[in-house]
């Protein structure tokens, strides 16, 4: 199976308002709720992929249990660890005109010391039946900034394959564990490395210790720095859409490609093809299965040769 | 025992951010709950005061039950009717530099026939306890829009004095059925008289069947329009603060006053220092206990005689 860790999960909350106006009132004519936080958005893309797919991390309070009863029902396995705080809320107002989103992000629970140990209990164990682990967003309060140091190098000592997908300092402390996969956007690569010039910041965060690197550059789609070579892969063509999760789906692509044991260029083009179908949908952070399997054989791959790009 | 009714309760929910600025991600700084609902907030009022309450009306669903977990330890006594659909949510978000706040309500939950004919029994069984009635808000989708009316004339079949504190349609037939009281705002009152006189607007309220007409006038106070004379009462000098409550805090004051058989200036001092004393309180909703006594004896009470009010 594959774990996806999700410390900070949340209640996504989608608010549908006329427009939003500052220091109105607004009657919202729809409410959705879905299950979030990176890792959660990574499983079920995964297991409507067809993998088997546990998720981790913690879950608590009465968001928490609505969370968990609304995951009940979905194909990834719930080993979410319950903890005394509660989990957060995330709003997206959207514009009913323009469509466009006002996001309101509550703080995370605090996690206590007790209930990090017993994470890091579960997430030993879960590790012995793992295939791969993806590590996933944001860390909340309460939980110390090397943690995702620690989780990588626990899937390392165990032979996991493990995926780092976060920002800022957890994701500068946590690529210096050594994890075989990072996949930070380009503000995340900027921030690390200081570069915003995509190749030369891959290389440079594949340096302070991520084996590969793939970097999401939205609509040029995937960078990819490896072992073996460095690959840029790109939808056929432009699309139009809510970019709303399309990271996540990216990660689950090149998840899903790992564990079947593909070629690079295979692994980005599921990845790429899986991104773009997730703009494609019209509910935000699903995938249009009709679109990824349309455009799985269309994704471009080029290859950076070593003397092009001065490897 | 007083009896408030408040049939489309809400857990109100305060979001500060720095600034909202539409189309972009905000990380909220700090999130509050409480319960909601204009009934439950006169009951909180009352409580203070010293009064035995009971809250009705519906909750359901996760945050229904988060709503009651925080009604529990608090005086009023809880007697809202279990549905099948979820309580809605109201997000206050507040500027941290103005203070300004930005509203946004989710619509209520669709309440069953057979859980209105639940409330109602329960209803009746309350008000044989009760010394006076307020009903209270907006009604949630699936109540007719006769509701109020419905309850007004229960209550004064069992001659409980009724007070009526809602707007548009809902007002406009709950007043034809005669309560004892309406209380309502400057926008209220013209919506239902088409003027924007208030002594004009008062007394054509009152022809439509209110015993006693009292509208809240904002930083003027209020004017009440009853069968023994016309009195305006506004606060000793104009106060700045968040008028979130205000009027529902009047209505708390009036309430107390008619139980306690007070003259009607003294009824409308009440209602003023309650309501001046909660646009001063800190906390959105709360009024300051010190500054209550101490407007108390300062609110000024005006009577229209008839000769100066053309009565």
């Amino acid at each position: 199976m594959i774990l996806t860790v999700t410390l900070n999960a949340a209640l996504d909350i989608t608010y549908k308002v006329a427009a939003l106006t500052p220091h109105t009132t607004h009657r919202v004519g729809e409410v959705v709720e879905r299950p979030g936080g990176k890792g959660i958005n990574v499983a079920r893309v995964l297991a409507a992929l067809g993998h088997e797919c546990v998720v981790t991390g913690f879950a608590g309070g009465a968001t928490g249990a609505v969370l968990r009863g609304m995951l009940a029902p979905l194909a990834p396995h719930d080993a979410l660890v319950e903890i005394a705080g509660t989990t957060r809320r995330t709003i997206a107002v959207t514009d009913g005109t323009s469509g466009d989103t006002t996001q309101l992000n509550e703080p995370g629970p605090t996690v206590l010391p007790e209930e990090w140990t017993a994470f890091l209990s579960s997430y030993d164990s879960l590790l012995r039946d793992a295939d791969a682990v993806a590590l996933c967003g944001s860390l909340p309060p309460g939980i110390h900034v090397g943690a995702y140091a620690e989780l990588v190098r626990r899937a390392r000592a165990r032979q996991v394959p493990v995926l780092l997908d976060t920002s800022g300092e957890p994701l500068r402390r946590g690529i210096a564990a050594r994890p075989d996969l990072v996949k930070p956007n380009a503000d995340e690569l900027a921030q690390l490395t200081g570069s915003r010039e995509p190749l030369r910041a891959t290389r440079d965060a594949r340096r302070r210790g991520a084996h590969t690197v793939v970097a999401s550059l939205g609509p040029d789609g995937l960078l990819a720095t490896t072992p073996d070579g460095t690959w840029q892969a790109a939808p056929p063509e432009p699309v139009r859409g809510n970019p709303t999760g399309a990271g996540d789906s990216a990660v689950a692509g090149l998840l899903s490609g790992l564990v079947a044991g593909l070629s690079w260029p295979e692994r980005l083009s599921r990845a790429v093809a899986l991104s773009t179908a997730t703009v494609l949908a019209t509910a935000a952070g699903e995938f249009d299965a009709a679109a990824y399997e349309r455009l799985l054989g269309r994704v471009t791959v080029v290859e950076h040769t070593q003397a092009a790009s001065g490897k």
